[in-house]
């Protein structure tokens, strides 16, 4: 624990009035250095929600006990990862997306922020009211809403200091995910393609809330003619909706975008670039570098947002710059994230069915008939348009070397049909039905929880869940991978051998991904609460023994060794 | 831990279909004398909250952690008190009133009853839509809620038996508190003074919902001529709107009853029997057998409801069969239960400055400055109108022969005004604001809870609280008291000696009286966890700092050794 010499590091950056451009880069990457930390969504910039924490381990973690609990004052679904810089704890809560600073040590709340979001801005929701977290940089935090207003506070007091209103909720625009923050930007997206949004990546000067630059993901670009060959793209999706990657020394940010708008191909030939794709942009003048398509004119509904994991890998004797991806659409993705250039890849959802592999490019080589249109009806595409795994994010560790990641098992029958496009209204074209994957059934192997080899492309191990894998990954230098589960059942895993060595029943399903933080020389680990999500509240035989067997609810729970 | 015994009558009386007369009173009995279980809202027919388990005590109360959760599914106050039959707690919410049968060793939902309690039943909920919990008998669940409904439900499944509107909601009538079985009966009452409800106790057929009987508190009665010299009776309050206890020996039961209505005593001339009182009657057919009123023609929203505690008491070298109260009025009353007749009491809130003290047959003598009316103002008259404790429960520990309460420390400004009767409005006639009590300040000392003697009539041990003490007591055989406050801090202490044992940070307020049980040998703290309640979110001066500090909230928490 360096918690010493990080304070003296904070205290002097503030001291010394550091300009804010030194600021917003070098602190995050200083904090991300400190193990105690954990100051980004995925904690670093790579995304890798590896904490090199390991006074709780393999040996111990049947020992681990609830230290605090914190209300979030919110039902309905808790995907909120807590940041955690010094001693406080940041997190936000389900609509009306407020924020609160809650003492690491204690739980208890140094302030809280409730926020104005109006009331109709919930029905813009397609997946939940939910808020993934907060972001920090140079002693404020940033935190997008669903009703498209992204807000800076004094992370000291919450106060507000401004707010900008990143898009119009009332055409179905809606902010979920925690913005990212770049030297002196802050950097968001947003979500929207269910209602006609056209993608973009917004970045906003961290001190005064001026915007920057707006980067749209989608429409025609001379690099990649006949991508979109009617103007479809002008609400074509392709939104920028969860969270980001960034290399500091590439100085490259990342984005998985969304799925295009609508579903329905037909009004929209070509690729629709960039939908359903890996983008890099420069963040001082929001430039796409370079661009790699997941799902080229995509028609089930997978979304490349999946988080963007970059780690240095040795693949074939060659160590290379990696960004790694479990994308929607079943197949494992390792990048060059210097280029965008495709290294490897496979399917990691092993009932994948839709296509034979990936080309030499990393382009899928389709099966014609698993591609629903408007007169092609597809009885069992798998994986189902919540993909082989959905936004719940996964961790790396570098000790093992694999990933460890929440997925689905489960298919979907879908044929296309006509929609046209009206402002706030839904705006997808298909009809299409969630099944049960091979071996699944109601409320049983409906979901898996994995561990992957990036190098190899092959399964480790899987844990059988009875339902969606919705809570995201943590993995430690204790050996282990901590994880929820719907059912409200929290887990404590072996890193190397899938063994389940801890469980505590929660309450309340988990579909956020926990942390891990250190204060006092105290290891911690914290999740939210709280059932929702995209699957859990869906009408329907998909969630329906979920409501029935587990409340909805909301709040931080905060474990360490007795 | 005798669960053995207790299994074998249990499923005895299942399979040989005792009477229901029999079930309905020697059940709960025979459960109560099996220490693993929490039968009843005060665990016994005596209201003692005391529980013989030992396992947990002083010597080892340290190493008390968090066993599981259950989400409630609501916000708002949690009131609820479970009780435990077996292996299951059933344990209720705030709106719409929802019951959960829970797994008392997993926490994990057995079922879930989600109640069809209208919306605008919120709006007659005088102080916050709570429910304080259910009652058992015959394999049934019994309760009441916000819409003036009780419900008896299968306790296997949760399955609807039967319904009863006991009262019509619109008019302001709303039932809050659990209901209590005896012998055939599901009894219950219900609040309203502050709409001009007309109290009563009312009786059902346990087996069917068929009305028995229906007792009025308030009106004119042969025995107590002049108690009411107008028909201000016929919208008079005195409600009972709290749980009952029973001396199965006596065959009474007991209810204390709420203020008289309005609070402007202009209207009311006489004492206003028997509001603000306690009463006994005939559970067969709902006679009044006797009654005790403790703030005869009450000016000040002095309820009599706070719970009865039944013991045997030695006073004066004399066994007596006890009934005990801290009432509002900041007296602790001590009378024969079997009569009525006062024995002893004295003030258990230090600063009450309204009466010089009791007479010989427990009638105040009021100071006459400090009773409000329309013409006389009174400054600063202690207690508040919330009481020197409200409705949270005291626990009676036989091993130290202290009671253990919460309580608050404010005071109040009050006059009268004039008001009119009208159906479904505030009927109150009062202008009354309550202030800090002597030592106190905002968010300073509101609060105490303290270990009384209810021989000698003395405090023995006081715990300063900030917020005035919102949740009730539970005392142990391991010599432990437990009990919540408003900030979310949940506690353990010596029943000696007051010392804090052991503190859990809970993350929102508790309003809750806790419990103990046994389930596989091992012994179990459980409360609800949830701010809200007529103090809480009360805007202005009085609740204005806790809803900054701590946010709402609904779960159980349920603690074991680790």
């Amino acid at each position: 624990m360096r918690g010493g010499s990080w304070k003296t590091f904070v205290v002097a950056g503030l001291l010394l009035g550091l300009s804010a451009w030194a600021l917003g880069n070098e602190e995050l990457i200083k904090l991300a250095q400190n193990p105690s930390e954990w100051p980004l969504y995925g904690r670093d910039y790579a995304n890798t929600r590896y904490s090199p924490l390991d006074q709780i381990n393999t040996a111990n973690v049947g020992r681990l006990k609830v230290a605090w609990i914190q209300s979030l004052g919110t039902l309905r679904g808790q995907e909120s990862v807590p940041i955690k810089i010094g001693d406080t704890l940041y997190v936000t809560t389900s609509w009306p997306n407020n924020i609160y600073a809650v003492d690491a040590r204690t739980g208890r709340l140094k302030w809280k922020y409730v926020s104005d979001t109006p009331a109709d801005a919930q029905q813009y929701a397609c997946c939940d009211v939910v808020n993934r977290g907060a972001a920090y940089g140079n002693g404020k935090v940033f935190f997008g809403r669903l009703d498209g207003v992204l807000v800076a506070l004094d992370a000291q007091t919450g106060r507000e200091l401004w707010r900008a209103t990143v898009v119009d909720y009332k055409a179905g625009y809606t902010i979920t995910s925690p913005p990212i923050v770049i030297k002196d930007k802050v950097i968001t997206g947003y979500a929207g393609a269910e209602f006609g949004a056209r993608g973009a990546v917004v970045a906003y000067d961290m001190n005064t809330g001026r915007e920057l630059w707006r980067t749209f993901t989608v429409g025609p670009g001379p690099e990649y003619d006949n991508s979109w060959q009617t103007d479809a793209w002008k609400t074509g999706g392709g939104t920028a909706w969860y969270v980001a990657s960034y290399d500091p020394e590439a100085n490259l940010v990342y984005y998985g975008t969304g799925n295009p708008a609508p579903w329905n191909t037909a009004v929209r030939p070509g690729d629709n670039k960039w939908s359903a794709s890996i983008i890099a942009l420069n963040p001082d003048d929001g430039r796409i570098v370079w661009g790699f398509q997941t799902t080229p004119q995509d028609a089930w509904d997978w979304d490349a947002e999946n988080e963007l994991v970059l780690v240095d890998l040795v693949i074939k004797g060659r160590k290379v710059p990696a960004l790694m991806q479990a994308n929607k659409n079943g197949f494992f993705y390792v990048l060059d994230r210097k280029t965008g250039k495709f290294i490897q890849g496979d399917k990691y959802y092993p009932h994948l069915n839709w296509a034979k592999g990936l080309d030499a490019n990393g382009r899928p080589i389709e099966i014609p008939e698993m591609r629903p249109s408007l007169t092609q009806y597809v009885d069992y595409v798998c994986p189902v348009f919540w993909g082989g795994k959905n936004w719940p994010p996964m961790a790396y560790n570098p000790k093992t070397g694999l990933v460890y990641m929440p997925g689905n098992n489960m298919c979907m029958s879908i044929q296309h049909r006509e929609v046209t496009y009206t402002k706030g209204a839904l705006y997808i074209g298909s009809k299409h039905e969630h099944k049960p994957g091979p071996g699944a059934g109601p409320a049983k192997n409906l979901g898996q929880f994995r561990a992957f080899d990036p190098v190899n492309l092959k399964i480790v191990w899987t844990i059988d869940e009875r339902y969606p894998g919705w809570g995201g990954a943590l993995t430690t230098a204790g050996g282990l991978v901590f994880y929820g589960n719907e059912e409200g059942e929290f887990k404590a895993v072996d890193a190397r051998t899938g063994k389940i060595l801890w469980r505590f029943y929660a309450g309340s399903g988990i579909v956020a991904a926990p942390i891990s933080y250190a204060v006092g020389g105290k290891q911690y680990i914290a999740v939210s609460v709280g059932l929702g999500g995209e699957y859990a509240l869906l009408p329907g035989e998909a969630g329906k023994n979920l409501p029935n067997e587990v409340n909805l609810g909301g709040y931080l729970i905060a474990f360490t060794l007795d």
